[in-house]
C-alpha cells in the first residue's frame, strides 16, 4: 500500500486501489513513465488487464521497459492515442482509471494535456466505470495552461449528480498555490 | 480497510491508517460512540493501546459498552476530560490522532466542541505525534458554529511549516456548503 501525504500520486493511487479487484481492468490514461501501469497492473493481478494511453511514443517506451522490467508485460495494452479515445478501445466496465495530467516528466515541456481533451476524457472514463468504480486524477497548476486545467477539471467534478458520483477533492493547504490538486470521483452504487 | 468516499469518517480512518502500528498507541480525542476508538483499537492490536477522551459521560458508556461487545477493553483506556488535556494523560510519542468533531450524534446538540479548545487539542495532538505519525480531523459545517470551528481548523493546519507537517484538506466537492471537510495532518520525517 502506497505511503505518505506529501505526495499527489501515492494519494490518488491509495484512494483508487480500493476499488481495483484482482483479475479486473485498469486504465492509465496518461501512461507517461509508466509508473501508475505498474501500479495498476500490480494490483489487477496476472489474470487482470490494463489499459495504457499516452500519445507520445517515448512515454509508451518507456512504459514498455518498465513493465518487461517487472515481469508484468503480459497484463497491459499499450495504446498510442490520446485519452479522449479511450471509449472506442477500452472494454469496460472499468475498476479505475488514473490521469497524471500535465507534460511527461523528462519531456518536451511544450507537449501537456489540454482542458478540451481533459474534460472529454474524464467523462469517457466516466462512462466505462463500473458501479463502485473510482476515477483518480492528479492534475499540476505550476505549469502554463495549468490553472485553467485545474479549473476546468474541478468544474466538470463539481457538477456531477450527487446521488450517482462521491467526489472529492484534495488540496496540499500548507504549500504554495502551485502545488498539485487530487481530484477522486466514485460511481456510486457498488454491491459491496 | 475502509471503503468508499462518500464517508468523512472512513476517509480520515483510511489515510490515519496508514501511520498506525501493531502494538502502537493512538488517541480517540472525541470519543462519541466510540466509532473511531473501535477502529484504532483495531489497528494497535493486543499489544497496543488507545486513549478515548470524551467530556460526556454517555459518550464514554456507549463506547465502553462497544469495547467489551468487541473483546477490546484491555487495550483502551477511557478518559472522562476535554481533548485539550490529552498531553497532561496520554504518554507519548503516540501513531494517530483522531477528532470528530461537532455533538455527540444521539446527544445534546448544544454540547459540542469549540474553536479555542479545539485548536488547542490539535496543537497537543501535533505535540504528541511522533515522526510519521497522522492526525485526522473531520469537521461539521452544517451546525451552528460549525463553520468558525472549520475555519479555525483550516486555519491552524494551513500555517504550519510545510518543512515539518504534511498537510491536507478533503472537500466534498459535488455537495452542498454544509458537508463535512477532512484535514489530515502527517508529521514528517518518518523513518519508514
Amino acid at each position: 500500500m502506497p505511503r505518505g501525504l506529501n505526495s499527489a500520486v501515492k494519494l490518488v493511487q491509495l484512494l483508487v486501489s480500493g476499488s481495483v479487484r484482482n483479475g479486473g481492468t485498469a486504465v492509465d490514461a496518461t501512461a507517461g513513465n509508466g509508473n501508475d501501469t505498474l501500479f495498476l497492473a500490480g494490483l489487477v493481478g496476472p489474470e487482470g488487464l490494463v489499459y495504457a494511453f499516452d500519445i507520445q511514443e517515448k512515454a509508451l517506451q518507456a512504459t514498455r521497459s518498465a513493465l518487461e522490467k517487472a515481469g508484468m508485460s503480459g497484463r497491459v495494452v499499450l495504446v498510442r492515442a490520446g485519452h479522449e479515445e479511450m471509449e472506442k478501445i477500452v472494454r469496460g466496465p472499468v475498476d479505475a482509471v488514473i490521469f497524471n495530467l500535465g507534460y511527461l516528466p523528462g519531456g518536451e515541456h511544450s507537449v501537456t494535456t489540454r482542458p478540451g481533451t481533459t474534460v472529454r476524457a474524464l467523462q469517457a472514463a466516466l462512462n466505462l466505470l463500473r458501479p463502485g468504480g473510482r476515477v483518480g486524477v492528479v492534475v499540476y497548476t505550476g505549469h502554463p495552461g495549468g490553472r485553467e486545467e485545474c479549473d476546468a477539471v474541478e468544474k466538470m467534478a463539481s457538477s456531477l449528480d450527487g446521488n450517482l458520483y462521491n467526489v472529492i477533492r484534495i488540496n496540499f493547504i500548507n504549500r504554495s498555490g502551485a502545488a498539485p490538486v487530487v481530484v477522486v470521483i466514485e460511481k456510486a452504487g457498488e454491491p459491496r
